[in-house]
């Protein structure tokens, strides 16, 4: 297996705004601020994760998605916390920004003790518009499923 | 539930200067250095944790918390590590910062297999003082017990 | 137990710089790229781990244990991933920075649930060449074995 790492150096700036993105762009998603969280992606955002059939496209089936998951997690007693690191940031002649980086989901029952639910790698595609940054779009991949 | 992002952006020196900073602080704690830990928040500093029946107020109060945390620790051959991550840095207007992120917390028995031990939501409060941060306020909230 | 702290002030720039140095070595120590995870070493590196019984020294000596868990962990059906956090950069008047941080191992077998394998404490010093980053000497401690 290889890692494709063409692409520039990165700023001390991308890197910073990437990291506050994601910090962001998770804690929205696992507080289940489905409009907010939706909007940090593009309106045409393509999202791939094995845990849904096909990926994900547009704004609205993020919402449906985030929307249904949410509901089933309060119902169950159930908090998430997604977690990226390793967060290494490619910039492109187009001036996107291509990441690769690990994610973990923690997942804990009220009253129950904190566990560590998945291992997974995440390759985006960031866009720049209007001074902040979008997923384009994501690629998850899961450390217990075959590639 | 909503998360509150009101604030500037954030700038890189910023965002390098609170990930130096904690990592700094949580070495600090769990090697048990208690008047190192306990410099790096503000004499008045208020720290609210679940885990204390009610906040510490300032910095004799820090130390005599780690002193009692870190010896009984020792005594049972225990090694944690706090870990932060996902750090959302929010400036304000009076040149504070407000951090929002997620805290682990992995627990080691010598000999044993390391645990996830806690899943937590930190909200500080971070002031600049001498061209340094210290911690003004916190308040963490633990995943596994009611909000 | 104290930390050594000494050292300046790090800039966003060489915070940024190791943050994206740690990301692309790990990815490439977990993928099993045996010859471009070499290249983030000086070529007279020492590397010392707990799980060896003495250091490695050189290139030669890391390709050819990478080789060898690499190999060992294909055929269990196993991927780690290695995860640097609570990164504190110190920089030192020879232009080299020293590092303290926290390294988590997770493990997942295929078709298994993600495990958090290891916790430890990395300590490396890290030279400039050519613009990049290597490193040049790295200590690993072991929180479930003795000092």
């Amino acid at each position: 297996m290889t890692i494709q790492q063409e692409g520039g150096h990165v700023s001390a700036e991308d890197h910073a705004m990437v990291q506050q993105f994601y910090a962001e762009h998770m804690q929205l998603l696992d507080a289940g601020s489905v409009d907010a969280w939706a909007a940090t992606f593009t309106e045409d955002a393509v999202f791939d994760v094995p845990t849904l059939p096909e990926p994900l496209r547009g704004r609205e089936a993020l919402r449906e998605s985030l929307r249904r998951t949410a509901k089933e997690l309060a119902e169950a007693g159930i908090r998430r916390r997604h977690w990226h690191g390793m967060v290494a940031v490619f910039p492109q002649e187009d001036a996107t920004l291509r990441v690769r980086c690990y994610a973990l989901v923690f997942s804990t029952t009220l009253g129950g003790q904190p566990e560590l639910h998945r291992v997974c790698v995440c390759e985006d595609v960031l866009v720049r518009e209007d001074g902040r940054l979008l997923v384009r779009t994501r690629k998850v991949t899961r450390d217990d499923l075959p590639a």
